[in-house]
């Protein structure tokens, strides 16, 4: 696991001033890598401030050598998978020539400058995508608040799941629907029984937003050879933010074994991986649990885990209207959380998910379910901030909601932070609910 | 969909003569597409009889011209991806060229025959391999007789979902874990109740294998954009053999969200894609429904569709035990099924998994659930062939099994026939159970 290092320094500047503002994202501590068309071609890149490292035109300055020059020959490619496979050592040379690269008083600062539009893009210039080809996503259900509430609006005795104490509850999501923060998420069609009970087929009236945090796989393992506890944060490459769109209605009538039309119609990432040594300043120990809960089972309790597997990080979602956009009135903040509110943490996730001998590929997208905490403020899906419609969620300007609307745009963000260190944030995932297509081929039979 | 056509000929025979045999799955009216390794080398190719058409190979012979060639260029690859993503004339083109090189009075036969070994290597001195890229792998639940069953087992007073005569329910399942037949199924570790109701982590005890159909998707659709039920098929490139492995004793503790460790351990898939086109001769009506059905919704009711969506293919499921097959004796066939025992046609599961704009893409890989039908001799999975345990499977030799034990194989495989046709088949698709490992980091927390 990484220690800290020059590249967490909180006396380091850049010489690229955006990086600089205390609410950037993208100190020069932060260092995310992502992957962004340009003329075309898809190329990976490393946010700083406001702009945008292009790391096949850094490779071809030769300005790096050994692990940071292997690990930036690697990256130019379309996506970032070749370098999220290397080893950690890699990535962290290059993060640390990078952030020496970048540093205010950098010898190599003139020969970054004078092409600084051919290295350094602005962000705004160039079109972020999705980071890394994701093989299969995974979805956990590791918020206590969340599965307990849902299990309450369903009428269950029992409103916790019986395994849930015992291992991280999840279910394969749908790779292919993936994409990057931004755009239109548009309105699925599906089957759900209206007022009436009855089953219809058309666009699905209650549709939800969850936020979750994602941890994407960089180091694989091989089928039949589980990954240790303890080792389980070395085969993380970095995290995302991620929004588990959702189709409640389709899912409460499809739902036999687990979610499918309700959430494959589209999931939004945010752009950045924010990398696992870009986080050491901000690890802590794991949540703790409470007096009764069942003891950790051995292939899940590590030492390391326990002590470091924790996060402080604030996550957010802010919802914004049709209507209030052109009032030019701001999003609302919706949900404050944090991974204090799961039950598990990302290494416990990799630890069972591994346990049965399944392989894990570089890029494989781990979500953490749905972050909802037990404060109203930390509920994070408008089904449980509606408490599941009975206390619609009123609006600054005069609206309400029980599910997302056309027109409504919902931008989870995230921040990390703790004494002594400089604060990194993730950046966006933003997505604005479309009207449903008229259905392609209705009246066609 | 494709018409009958030169390469369904029955009178058509080969010169190659393994593939005149009665008894091959291999004529030349088959013609499925695989992928294979040679020299370290990964390859795509096409049965015939007992040899394998090199594609690379056969490319570099120019023999080729037209849709054909096209065809053959895109197959020089080390997966089928970029031919399944062709226009299916392109691949009905291949298919005519390779008929017509490969029937017994070919013109260009000596031309082949001259360099057969490295065109026409034995399918016994190259190593089967996946004959895709699977992006997203979903498994539907289409046999009202399985469905049935277990939700009698698991004591339920309505067996079968609502849902199920509404739409072909599905999750998804996990891609990297797929396999191509043959090896060794490793037991995996899970946790579990013991006969004490005790949550315990060990070696998994109830395994079982479930036989399925699955269909390959050809061309893609793009997100947003629903494939129409009576297109659905335009949008599969083959089938295949898939057998479903699953751990009941996990899925049983683990199962809020739909199937995950249980099944996600290992999958094993045929290697050969047997094309729409082959199969064209099989075709017949879609299986009928019950009277007081609910009626078919029309974004899954094609006429096509009812009047083709059938086909007459007989499936096999053969188990020998370690035991048996050190006393040489043959595997026991335990399981003789057919298609008519789904609910859903692959048409039908193709419009619903779009319905909501879900994209598809090559090589994407759908399983048909099961295929159980009513009949004892129809069960196709060891839980329902011993009666969720109360009646043991009896084996020739004396053993039984409620259960698969280590060392047990089962050999899926299925054969197309029908009047006035050559009768086709898939291949098989086999694994074998073995030990599990002692766990890989047990005792060192």
């Amino acid at each position: 696991m990484s220690a800290l290092n020059i590249t967490h320094d909180p006396a380091r500047r850049s010489w690229i001033e955006s990086a600089n503002a205390g609410d950037t994202d993208f100190p020069i501590q932060n260092l995310p890598f992502g992957a962004f068309v340009r003329d075309g071609e898809t190329r990976t890149g490393v946010a700083i401030g406001d702009r945008v490292v292009d790391l096949r035109a850094l490779h071809d300055l030769a300005l790096l050598d050994g692990d940071a020059a292997t690990a930036c020959a690697s990256a130019c490619d379309s996506t970032l998978n070749a370098l999220m496979a290397l080893d950690a050592r890699h990535v962290s040379a290059l993060r640390a020539a990078l952030s020496d690269l970048l540093k205010h008083d950098a010898p190599a600062r003139s020969r970054l400058t004078s092409s600084i539009d051919a290295v350094l893009p602005l962000a705004a210039d160039v079109e972020l995508t999705l980071p890394c080809a994701i093989g299969d996503y995974t979805d956990f259900l590791t918020s206590l608040h969340h599965t307990e509430r849902h299990g309450r609006y369903k009428g269950l005795a029992d409103p916790l799941p019986v395994a849930f104490k015992s291992l991280p509850i999840a279910y394969h999501g749908r790779a292919s629907s993936l994409r990057v923060s931004g755009g239109d998420v548009r309105r699925p069609y599906g089957q759900f029984r209206d007022a009436d009970g009855n089953v219809r087929f058309g666009p699905a009236p209650m549709l939800d937003f969850e936020l979750e945090l994602a941890a994407v796989i960089g180091r694989g393992n091989a089928l039949t050879r589980p990954i240790a506890i303890d080792d389980a944060r070395n085969h993380v490459f970095g995290y995302c933010l991620l929004n588990d769109w959702s189709a409640k209605s389709i899912q409460w009538f499809e739902q036999v074994l687990g979610p499918f039309l309700g959430k494959s119609f589209h999931s939004s990432v945010s752009p950045w991986l924010v990398t696992e040594e870009a986080l050491a300043p901000f690890r802590k120990a794991a949540p703790s649990r409470a007096a009764g809960d069942p003891a950790i089972l051995p292939h899940l309790r590590g030492s390391h885990d326990q002590q470091n597997g924790g996060l402080h990080l604030d996550l957010y979602a802010h919802l914004s209207t049709a209507a209030m956009r052109s009032d030019r009135m701001s999003a609302m903040q919706i949900t404050h959380t944090h991974p204090d509110n799961l039950y598990w943490t990302f290494a416990q996730m990799i630890a069972h998910h591994t346990s049965n001998g399944c392989n894990l590929r570089t890029g494989d997208l781990l979500g953490s379910g749905t972050i909802s905490g037990a404060s109203d403020a930390s509920r994070a899906c408008l089904t449980e901030l509606s408490e599941a419609g009975k206390k619609p969620l009123a609006l600054p300007n005069g609206e309400s909601r029980i599910a997302l609307e056309d027109g409504d745009e919902i931008v989870l963000s995230a921040r990390a932070s703790s004494p002594g260190a400089v604060s990194i944030g993730f950046g966006e995932c933003r997505g604005r609910i479309a009207a449903a297509l008229p259905y392609p081929h209705a009246g066609e039979h």
